[in-house]
């Protein structure tokens, strides 16, 4: 940390600010500039509550050095994280694609999705038991039946399978059946959630929030690998911006940018970042070039029938044809999918 | 609901849309524009799942034409909600300030704080027991010895008190301290919260997520009363935006508008909106200006000793300076403090 | 400036660096941490081309200490700007509220609305006669003949008069004939203009841009003061958020920042933050007692039938009650209304 | 547009709408609903004005129907525009590379850029002679003896030249060098500027607000239409968001949504958008793979040195590497470059 004093800071001040940190256990280094004293304060491993600082007189302002985010960066941990879940890989050379219905429906629905998700050579399952719904009037989803219907899915066709936890007490239920844990975009920053997924032996997916910047994505993830938790896939999902054509703004740069501060695998949701299934495939194949690990889609086999989604949800027919645009991307890219 | 068909739309196209609403149970009312058909859909009290629509061939988009707050909204309920909480009351002629520490620390900060909360003529004592942390590192709150601290406080000083609950399994234990329970604005879409503090008997102060829309707080007030507690608080507390000096914005006109489209009491926290004990006074006049119906404001003993928040709190000194500040804003707009 | 070097910067490096800001006329203060070794740069008084250093190999990143705005700031120039402006004052103990039509339409509008702004004790008349349009289709305002009538009714009621200049050539024309040049929030970093402006002798009203920080409002503030024109007036009249339900987000807190950061007057224009009638009073009040210097406010004889803004400008009636309301507010911050 | 009556508008205020708008000329079409009556308003081909509408009595609000860019947008213009540059083509089945330096600096800069561009590939030199620059203390540019040296490097490698123009004047004197007038991201609403663009004989490059909507982006782009001039290139650049770790954020779905929308060519920016020379190729390989027409990309011999954006500037040998990374992109996407 520095600490910037004021144009016109006294001598007294200065001496107060500096003797206070060292009293909290750090080093201080002076270096006195033509306007302003600056204070470089050297660590001792903890951090410092910068606000005690500011509240000096003289003070007027602190500037971070270190990155916050000590597990989840690259700093102390260079190389990619690459993990199996169930026969399938993360993180790695080969692609992921993870698509299904926005909610479990019904038994007829859900099959279907998976049968086609299968057949086009997606890799995991996806599928909401448990639904967070802005309105208390719409469907909530099917609850423990949807989490059954979402196991025999994976008994016919070996797809492994994820799904949103809502709630720190269905953690154990979720996990019961489910192959990774869904954290979703309203709930990044449920802590006592991500404390329970951390001490949960599931990989988590962690969508970032709609209006999270990228050093609060990683610091939730930091939450749940302090809890214990390495297997993190971090997902972006399109930001809250003032654009209204699309439903939220894919963060594109946000693929390269978490690769380059963190080892941990990052994939994307075209659909939720756009609302709009005219523009999953161009974004998807966007996705894919700037260098994601993955990807996650929503794939109905009747959109105009969905209880929720139906309009960012591609048709089985169209997922496969995207899968197929996307392997030559993939290729370009030397990835395989 | 309205259907805007696309220019060019078909006859056939048209036709296959009015008898699919009207499958769904609603009446259709066509009507030819030079470019674009439009129908109206006539309800039949259950909202139509949009998407279903949209995607049918020839349609262009829907346009919603009722509020979706039918609880929260002033449509249905036109008087303003006024109710007591433990002798103070909220939504009245008189305005209701909550004061107090962002984290029970101590003993002696939090009796420090009630004792200078109550001496100004505060109404509330606030403190957080359980603090949501951005960092996994920060200061985590208490836990249960801060409610019970603040129970002490709550005898000493005979304020009621409010504070945050940040988990479904943790309304109880909350409930059984706390006069009022803080939804923070990182859970106002933790529904599975909302939905526990809608069955408890407790008011509860509900502040607008930093991402969330004034329909989107309305909403969420929706899930609170659909559970059956009438008794909610919205607190605007700032937004998001691309402006860095303050470390949210402040939506002052979102005192005035949801003051117009609900009937539930509106308060502002002017602490968090703006990050800066500077701007702390200046923000809270305006928000009495504007027409809340009271504020909650950090207070601390010594604020470059907190734990958590310091540079936004106020010493005991400058908020009763700033109490008196307020009255003759209060009496400006025909309200007393 | 301060420059940070990874973690793990080499010797090598860091001399490479602290040579090449010694060869740019700069002093460094080196300091080393536990991770990262800092280097101070100590001023020439010349700002450094940052991009320079960070591109340099073991750099992190670079920070910057002193605030660019050094005419428009208060650190050189620490009282209040209080400038005359035929016959009125503003940033004085006195408010000024600027109020009249969004566009001049008609002689009979006009004349009307400068009878209720001076009528209602308003003691700027506003009105736009090149107006600024999102879409080429729409009334793009009566040029010359707008700034003639506007002249006119200067003649009649005694008020100075305020109007938009949207290009450097017409600087000289709107010059002649208004009193106080205004830049509107689409034109705030149009530097051409700027330029022009500080050239001219007529006091400007800068409003910020719908998506421009607060200190690039300063820059563009200091645009026009380096190039010689000190009477600059800023003006906060919303950005660009999210939220949809008013037109812009009003950002109330920016009135005591700017008032703390800059000695230049600031006013609010309540009308284009919300885009609607019914928040204009709550959101004039708020302003004021945030600390506004003075207000401009949308007057319209007969709002339903504008040629432009017509949904957020008050009739006369509405302004003269909302004159008397303001009034006590401004007594209760210790102003004249 | 259609307009809904408050819920208890009396038959009376219904009429007096109806009977409005007939006197303006429209038919009026009414539909009784539940709780709303609708209006839909049949047009004459003349806008409403709705604010005029929106004020009357017992309205709730309108909605409007049909997209207000006639000529900007594919209704009435269903093909793609393609159009040649000077021996380039843009729109069609081949990419197009602009590059170049931010600035033009010294002829040794510029000509060492230009053989780079040339030398990867590239199609189009760009460089800034009138630079818009946020402080008035930075380099501004070399004004016509940049445009000089822009043409001296046309002459040298034959590459067609992209540069801003920042004011109307100044449009004569650009054209007389330049092969396409840029207009800024700051000038995307400088009404007078694109009236003047589009009344040139150059095709125009225009750049997305970082403020701006993408409706908004193209009503600037009926502007310039609406003026005569039918050579209007689109680019996404990034729009300012709560993210700080890049300049902007690119908006990656506007590529495929523009495309739709509207039959202009659309190119993309990576170099402003994300302020980062590491996140550059990522996102220019995004941008293609998303449908672009193509790309422009700041290059400069020695960033380390540069006057403006050094961060966001590739060396050439990293520019080749990238143009290399390109072409199988191109290619998977049935695009050659």
């Amino acid at each position: 940390m520095i600490v910037v004093m004021k144009p016109g800071a006294t001598q007294e001040q200065i001496t107060r600010v500096s003797d206070r940190i060292e009293d909290l256990g750090f080093k201080v280094h002076l270096s006195a500039g033509e306007e302003h004293t600056i204070l470089g304060v050297i660590g001792n491993g903890r951090p410092v509550e910068r606000d005690q600082i500011e509240l000096m007189e003289g003070v007027d302002r602190t500037v971070s050095i270190q990155r916050p985010f000590k597990l989840a960066g690259r700093d102390f941990h260079p190389q990619d994280t690459v993990f199996p879940i169930d026969g399938v890989t993360i993180g790695g050379q080969q692609l992921l694609v993870m698509a299904g219905p926005c909610a479990v429906e019904t038994h007829d629905q859900l099959l279907a999705a998976a049968a086609a998700v299968k057949g086009a050579g997606g890799h995991v399952l996806r599928g909401g038991a448990f639904k967070p719904r802005t309105s208390p009037y719409s469907f909530q989803g099917l609850g423990e039946e949807g989490l059954r219907l979402l196991a025999l899915a994976r008994e016919k066709t070996g797809l492994p399978i994820v799904t949103e936890v809502v709630s720190p007490d269905l953690v154990p239920l979720v996990s019961a059946y489910a192959d990774i844990l869904q954290i979703g975009a309203r709930n990044m920053q449920n802590f006592a959630l991500l404390h329970a997924v951390g001490e949960s032996k599931r990989p988590v997916l962690l969508k970032r929030g709609m209006m999270s910047t990228i050093e609060e994505l990683l610091m939730s993830a930091e939450y749940i690998l302090s809890h214990g938790n390495e297997r993190v896939i971090l997902c972006e999902r399109g930001i809250r911006t003032f654009e209204k054509y699309t439903r939220n703004t894919l963060d594109i740069s946000a693929v390269p940018l978490l690769k380059q501060l963190s080892h941990l695998p990052v994939i994307v949701d075209p659909s939720h970042a756009t609302g709009k299934w005219e523009l999953v495939g161009p974004v998807a194949r966007a996705a894919i070039a700037a260098g994601a690990d993955g990807l996650i889609i929503e794939v109905h086999p009747q959109p105009e029938e969905a209880l929720s989604d139906g309009i960012q949800s591609l048709k089985p027919e169209r997922f496969a044809a995207l899968m197929d645009e996307l392997r030559p991307i993939a290729s370009a890219v030397g990835r395989t999918l």
